[in-house]
């Protein structure tokens, strides 16, 4: 509840900023499709359709079902409730008419499913709602302001994240002795799930794909859940895990190499694809500071694998950790249509970015790490304790 | 997986029924936004711009990142998947204007909560994508899909769901022991999800207000969460409960009073409440048949209520049931704004409503009962045992 508190607040000054008087979250049924605002800023559900506004100076207002007045006075966040019985159109378009915002933010986003949880269908009831109003014609997009709540961290949102990061850690070094010829994708996932719910944790992201654990050359591909293959010597193993703790996130990835008979240590192209990832993200780090546009960092690490004569790796190099794994606003994304307009954002002070480049290290796996590090006034600081060097087993 | 498949099937007949070509489900990062039909005919989320095609004529084409193919392969539900790496847009374009459909369906709805997924980003960014096509100005609605598959259960559904009401009512049973003066809402309701818990079940909507408990004259209303609050000898307590089995869910509510010393029944005000209730509930089971109008059945139910004197209640008197507690499609609801078009629809075999109509009983506290009936040929068949009498405590 805090950090929510936490959280209006700065809503109300990144309103300011971005000369925005008003921001709409417009949902029914939010349990059933959760408009992302929800979890940032309101921290209730309601059956009815409900709006939520928020205002660039401190406005607290919820237009709601009379049924569900009741559970928005008790939770406290919104000081100012105008409840409906027959429909919420009359009493929202009255409110919406006395404020007169100038520029009204909505949840639509093309390129952030983070400030895109306005239906198209609540889209359209909100214009008929407003009709002939003049303020349909005030929308903008919730993406600047979403960007900015979820982006710039707290001290008690990087508080959180540092927990989660230093239990991952504690996680991936306790399995490192369970990893073995002949033991599974699954059997490895399901000990590592055992040491989150032990903690009394949940994962950052759905249970079947978190972990996620790749052995060997022929292992199914990122994206996959475990499967039943086995470990092998001579395998890279790789695994993709995070837990929440508070509601934040860490997402991690470290890599192994299971020794055959007789080896001390890696065979060289083993040892060389994880260095160039380590460096890769040595590069990516370095570039990553306030200012620095998003794609350039990318691309800072991709050159330099794909210069070392690795191909090219099929998604963005890091992407912002927040409340869900995958945060919301720019990311470090490389120019491609997917990713919209996202990669040309510049960095800023506060955000939390992972580092995750990936190559193929042919016959043996993949090389795959993924850091965590936090933007500041200078460059950024390592969340995680980075992977200086490949784990063997 | 099995339930899924018979879903797919009865989409493609729906769609010829309605004259429908293709159904279009467009989303991405599904496991933060998750866009109703996905729990429905889908099955799995993926992280990059996804697009689920069905056809009437059984087509089932997935468009889908890269790295996400595997696991759409090994789902299998979806039989022919065209990946892409660097954005949707120009091979999504080129597989719809090849299919050509006469009419598209997407996830829109004024009315329908589950038949409203698309988000409003991502529909401008299909209008994009499909720009001079002239596909775009054969969008429909899928409400109408969405209401056949969700209205009309199979016998596999409704195999489900009445186990689901066969454990909810096994609990009320064994919670009646446990109503005792001087016990709180609160302590009730973590004895019901210990029940639920020791069953291995989830609750069928969130389990902070799953079970929702209510007793005497000053309790918080509807909607809120269990409190402090002690029951008291002359209250009336209520609850609102049910469990998920199989995906599939119960949404009951119960009845007691809590007699005084020397009381051997309830007060004769108390009686007739619950038996306005009761005979509420029979009144609008009678009125639920095939063909019947939506609103008519509230509207039977509303007037009998209000006939015998007591005030209107400020909701419908009932909702779809199945995946979700509220399901989608129309509902026995009045002709309220907020409401939309779902009062005027008509009532189809296979249906399954709760019927959940209360009135206040001053100085004691509030009659509700949940019932949920299933509509068959000829009207319809109760699926919970019903509460003909006041559960004395």
């Amino acid at each position: 509840m805090l950090v929510m508190e936490e959280k209006i607040a700065q809503a109300a000054a990144v309103m300011r900023e971005l000369d925005i008087d008003l921001w709409l979250t417009f949902v029914r049924e939010s349990a059933t499709l959760p408009d992302p605002a929800i979890d940032l800023v309101v921290g209730q559900h309601c059956t009815w359709q409900t709006a939520w506004i928020l205002g660039a100076q401190g406005e607290r207002l919820a237009v709601a079902g009379s049924l569900d007045v009741a559970a928005i006075k008790d939770r406290g966040l919104f000081t100012t409730i105008v409840p409906y019985v027959e429909g919420i159109g009359g009493v929202l378009r009255e409110q919406l008419v006395k404020m007169n915002p100038r520029r009204m933010a909505i949840n639509f986003s093309r390129d952030s499913v983070m400030a895109d949880g306005l239906s198209h269908g609540m889209y359209l009831h909100l214009c008929d709602i407003l009709a002939d109003t003049g303020l349909v014609e005030r929308f903008v997009s919730s993406e600047g302001i979403m960007a900015a709540l979820r982006g710039r961290k707290t001290a008690a949102e990087v508080a959180a994240m540092q927990a989660a990061i230093d239990v991952t850690l504690e996680i991936y070094a306790a399995i490192t002795e369970h990893i073995r010829p002949g033991v599974s994708e699954q059997a490895l996932a399901a000990m590592i799930l055992a040491e989150v719910q032990r903690r009394g944790l949940e994962t950052a992201w759905d249970e079947a794909h978190c972990p996620a654990v790749f052995t060997g050359p022929e292992h199914a591909g990122a994206h996959f859940r475990p499967t039943e293959r086995l470990v092998e010597a001579g395998h890279v193993v790789n695994m993709d895990f995070g837990v929440k703790v508070d509601g934040y996130c860490s997402d991690l990835q470290r890599t192994w190499y299971v020794r055959r008979p007789g080896e001390t240590c890696a065979p060289a192209e083993v040892e060389r694809g994880f260095t160039v990832i380590r460096d890769a993200i040595r590069k990516a780090a370095a570039a990553l500071r306030p200012g620095a546009v998003a794609w350039e960092v990318d691309q800072a690490a991709r050159a330099y694998i794909m210069e070392a004569g690795y191909p090219d790796f099929p998604h963005g190099l890091g992407h912002q950790v927040g409340r869900s794994a995958h945060d919301g606003g720019i990311g470090l994304f490389p120019r491609w249509e997917r990713y919209g307009q996202l990669p040309y954002g510049k960095v800023e002070v506060g955000q939390v970015f992972t580092i995750e480049p990936r190559l193929p290290i042919e016959g043996y796996g993949v090389a795959t790490v993924e850091e965590m590090v936090w933007v500041t006034e200078d460059g950024c600081h390592f969340l995680s304790s980075p992977q200086e060097s490949l784990l063997l087993v």
